[in-house]
């Protein structure tokens, strides 16, 4: 079995990585600060990838053949712009040097869409501009290029820039989970005209597709997207729809955000024809899973308020 | 006065940059690892770049308004893709953060030419592509990057693409000393045709240019160089010349090394027009300043030798 450190492991993309993984027959190991997390089938080294004065050891000591490298700071409303993308760099060339010098073989990084100039409707990993406008983009940007400054020390890499993941998990003050949280309590989404359009996947498939491309030796930028467009409008009348609350939903209540694309889309080829991998959830079961998830959760804490108040 | 941090200090760029800080009125401080060392009006504060866990303590202590980041491994025969660029990048990043922290407002990073794809004649900072093909070019490359994302934090950063410094204290096995060295010590020197042309810049120019970039507040890339191209023959017959030892000279004994390119010269409107600068010691001075260093050395070697043996 070949060892895989999969760094972010707790988080939305890297969760839906593990079960991936195992089922490609890799031994997932990953790093967290949480004392006492357990996830079924991962090996938790207790440490800080931030701290990386003692990462080169850690990494030494894990010992991982390969790296899929799914942690950053993604806090909802500031990773955009926060200074801590710069210490996201920093672990990051720290963790691939010490994974290198611990005798690491296949690193995958987990890249964005932002690090494109988005100036194309449609996005081919080479001939698109990489002109990020965001410290994030720019951050994650140069996090690829020290990816490809590890190829050259010959280790096989590659790096995924993902599109739009959605699913369970996502962060609550996104677009669809905060839509949702909305209008399952009763409270009306402003939204605005939704014509843009985004290119969505199904987390687990965006998951998936990055276990397939760790699994490959393909080297370089892959766009990890469904390759279609869909109306973000579409994403959230169908949700409003699939909850039973069309009325609450107010498109053009919010202007469009300045710089907004009418379009961000993959071009996949890379990702279908060199990584043979095909996204296997519809977009409308991925928003009815999506709706599913928060309903149970707002089931749970329904039940566990009640279980409070009256115990 | 402004505190500058000037980070390498004690190498070819670094050092050459020192007096044209101070003659701009800026107080110049540095980080070394070496003890006891002492250089004109800078100020030494002990400490290790690499040392990425005490870095942001130690910047926070020197509290600098300015930032010109001149460190990094270019040791040569090596840094091409030595695995420590990945760690100069690290530190790099662990530096712009700091620097932010602490309250830094203008920063400038030293690149490289190298960051390039070697396709044109003439590059301009934002039309030829970035392209690098060694460790070295993609981990600069990632640096500026970096550097960008600090632009966006609300730091003014610029970054120099240095293009072929020359000069006093350029490392021995590099093209000019290694050749001269050869020369002063009676050998033969086996070079390439030599026709290839590149764009050389003083030593003391490049230092005025990094510190007149730094007093400026032009974003972005801007190459140092001199904008005109000279084949490296020309200047190695030149030296021969000063030297008085041409018959030593034996162009044609090496094939030219594969991927050099046939012409690198920077484009350099960005540094005349908008910096305002302009190099002032000609192609044929630095060669002799060159010649006579290296002439100095040998004397103060011999009469050292002579005087142990003697003793």
């Amino acid at each position: 079995m070949r060892r895989v450190l999969l760094t972010g492991a707790t988080g939305f993309v890297g969760g839906a990585c593990i079960a991936a993984l195992r089922e490609r027959d890799y031994s997932v190991h990953t790093v967290s600060t949480r004392s006492g997390i357990t996830a079924d089938g991962v090996t938790i080294w207790p440490g800080d990838l931030l701290d990386t004065a003692r990462l080169p050891m850690l990494i030494q000591e894990i010992a991982p053949e390969c790296l899929l490298h799914a942690a950053w700071d993604v806090s909802h409303g500031s990773y955009w712009s926060a200074p801590s993308n710069l210490d996201w760099l920093a672990a990051t060339a720290t963790l691939l040097s010490a994974f290198q010098a611990a005798g690491g073989r296949r690193a995958v990084g987990v890249g964005t869409c932002a690090e494109y100039g988005w100036s194309c409707d449609i996005y081919q990993e080479f001939t698109a501009p990489l002109r990020p406008a965001t410290c994030y983009g720019m951050s994650k940007l140069a996090a690829y290029h020290g990816f490809q400054a590890l190829a050259e020390l010959g280790v096989s890499t590659a790096w995924a820039r993902l599109f739009y993941p959605l699913g369970p998990g996502e962060q609550c003050g996104r677009l669809l989970p905060s839509v949702i949280n909305r209008l399952m309590t009763n409270q009306p989404a402003d939204c605005t005209a939704g014509t843009q359009l985004r290119d969505f996947m199904y987390i687990d498939d965006v998951g998936a597709a990055l276990a397939a491309l760790l699994d490959s030796d393909i080297a370089g930028p892959v766009n990890v997207g469904s390759g279609v467009g869909t109306a973000v409008r579409d994403v959230i009348l169908q949700a409003a729809d699939y909850i039973g609350r069309r009325d609450l939903i107010r498109l053009d209540a919010l202007p469009m955000r300045l710089g907004d694309p009418n379009a961000l889309v993959a071009d996949v080829r890379r990702l279908t024809e060199e990584v043979g991998f095909h996204p296997s959830i519809s977009i409308e079961t991925a928003i009815e899973r999506t709706v599913d998830y928060w309903a149970q959760r707002h089931a749970a804490l329904c039940s566990a308020s009640r279980s409070f108040r009256w115990s």
